[in-house]
């Protein structure tokens, strides 16, 4: 063996849709260009912002000689501090930014957090369907394992504590030490905004079985539908310090490429923890000089959060009326970038996965198999709409034409 | 417990250096406002090129909306390619950008490199004195644990084959799995630049026990003496596959901030592994964006390496004659921007960690001890030059004071 167990384990995953990924992009539709070319709906992407980024992004840079030496590898005092100013208003809770851990994404945040409470083997129970990315990056490097919490479709798939605590009682009898709880936040592929209620009574859960909680809330500021965003920091909850939350700029803010994640916890050792890990993941002095400087401008902020909402609720509308118009039925989503989409009329008696190599090869669309999330149920796939609305009516049109 | 053993052994971690750090930081001399602060030549920082820089730095940025988005989480393929065509002058071999991982800091990279070739319990043999974050970067999330080949102070600390190879055969007597060889080349902390034929000698010893090789070449560029550098990828070599070279944008180009670093390795499986924890670490576009254009500009990057290369010695020359002035022997430098300082005729009947908070207390001079180094012997302590001269004379001044 030329490489470690670990890192065998972890280059032996999943290639398969990152593959169908790469496929994708090498092909591209373009209605003159390539008319017959894929259509890629399968990343997680804001692709309707840009507009209102160029100039902050593309400016001149006020950077000073601190800003490329050096320094505090967990985040600047600067990054922190605004940042903390903007997740005081998104979290409806006092940020202190001594509780903030910057590092280089969202997914780095995870899987740092993995690694503080878990032990390798220890386990972490995800209500499902959950972003198909915790598989790796809760368990990757830090040797924890993910146990689903199914969630049922016959609720859309919404938050519930006895699904999660079923899972919590059915992994201690079978002998496996739980150790934390996580969900998403807005839900990541649903796009289900959790109630108070529902988040009030997982936290319960987690209290009662002395575990810790992981809420991934990098959609927090992307809600557009009715029920409003609720933190699991918010007070009425009174969640305590085992309470973890991951937030990042690459959903609300549309800087996906900019990898800068954020760990917000209250507990000292894991916060200790966490800061020393950090140092194996630290953010480029320069980017974190960028997002100063636009969290600085509060007024822009405010307009930016608040048209992105409005172009989100638009493009859920325009994916909806092409799923309504294939008769593809799907979970109405308030958040997020993606629609969670029943495809399973088109199961008959194969495999989801043979459903999504139709989907990919005869369609030429890219759409993520519910298998990817932990779906509870076979036949659900992940469509992200945050694109050319032209590119998802297409799409559509095509899986809506499938034998 | 609160946290995972793992996060417990990390945050245990050699917490006496960083508060002094702190302390320093907090109350700088200033020959005017603050004639008795500390003066920190602790770290290991090129404050002497910023003017360099600044346009650069500063200037508009030409991002495209794909520089803001999702991108290779090992580094763009622009950045890969600007790279492989500056390493390949650095390291006197063609360097494919498909064998380069961009990672947000060498730092990363060392961390990396150490988790694919090392299983938890096996050992790399480094020859010491050694990078002191290397305790910290090859075992901290590895696993790994380091084993110093200590080098004679007799010869200046001059790399030595048999040293690392007395190393190898020891721990294989205590029954330990060593796995690698690790050197840092030019050498951290005495600025050593290793001969053609002291690296032939420890590439055959690795050879001839099947080990790997872990080579950090951050100061590659930063070569100012009459040795010439020599990378462990130099063709003359044929080092093979199992060679393994770290790099970053900190010390050559004085950007330390950005934490941009480099794994090169030709062996597939390495290569894939590393690729695949590079997902943990990436950098922001952003800023591989700033790197991409600064090395667009060929005629730029070759006037700013000897400019820095002119000034490095220049500054060494300075600190050479402070030490001179006050008697105190050191390692002459090749390369880096620290001297390997010999304290020892104040060492005593005492401890060097005695001395050290003499250095300290007494003369509010922040130098690191060698003990963090893995020093073969007691007294030696890295002092860094790269700043103001002023600053470099005052801190000698003081510590050829003490009593």
């Amino acid at each position: 063996m030329m490489v470690s167990r670990r890192a065998a384990a972890l280059t032996a995953h999943a290639p398969a849709i990152a593959a169908a990924h790469l496929r994708v992009e090498r092909d591209p539709y373009d209605p003159q260009r390539n008319p017959g070319g894929y259509l890629n709906l399968g990343t997680a992407e804001n692709r309707l912002v840009w507009d209102l980024l160029a100039d902050k992004v593309t400016a001149a840079r006020n950077i000073e000689p601190r800003d490329v030496r050096y320094g505090p590898l967990h985040g600047s005092p600067q990054l922190r501090a605004a940042t903390s100013r903007l997740l005081s208003k998104t979290w409806h809770a006092k940020v202190d930014p001594d509780h903030l851990v910057v590092v280089s994404g969202a997914s780095a945040a995870l899987d740092i957090v993995a690694s503080v409470l878990c032990d390798p083997g220890e386990a972490i129970v995800v209500a499902a369907p959950y972003y198909s990315a915790l598989d790796v990056l809760l368990t990757g490097r830090s040797g924890a394992r993910l146990i689903p919490a199914p969630l049922s479709g016959a609720t859309g798939f919404s938050l519930d504590a006895r699904a999660v605590e079923r899972a919590i009682d059915q992994a201690r009898k079978d002998g496996v030490t739980v150790r934390a709880v996580a969900i998403t936040s807005p839900c990541n592929p649903t796009g289900n905004v959790h109630s108070l209620a529902a988040l009030r009574d997982v936290l319960a859960v987690a209290e009662r079985h002395d575990l810790d909680v992981i809420a991934d809330e990098i959609y927090a500021n992307s809600v557009f539908g009715d029920e409003p965003f609720v933190s699991v920091l918010d007070p009425r909850l009174r969640g305590g310090n085992r309470v973890h939350v991951i937030w990042g700029f690459a959903k609300d803010f549309g800087l996906s490429g900019l990898k800068v994640g954020v760990l917000h916890t209250e507990h000292p050792e894991v916060l200790e923890a966490a800061t020393a890990l950090a140092y194996f993941a630290p953010v480029s002095t320069d980017t974190q000089a960028l997002l100063t400087n636009l969290l600085a401008d509060h007024e822009w902020v405010d307009g930016f959060l608040k048209e992105n909402r409005a172009r989100l609720a638009d493009s859920y509308r325009n994916a909806a009326a092409c799923l309504a118009e294939q008769g593809i039925p799907h979970v109405r989503p308030g958040a997020g970038f993606t629609v969670w989409t029943d495809l399973s009329r088109w199961l008959g008696e194969g495999t989801e996965n043979q459903l999504w190599h139709r989907v990919l090869d005869e369609a030429r669309v890219n759409l993520i198999p519910g298998t990817a999330f932990g779906s509870p149920a076979p036949g659900w796939f992940r469509l992200c709409h945050t694109t050319d609305p032209g590119h998802v009516h297409e799409a559509l049109r095509r899986v809506g034409g499938l034998s």
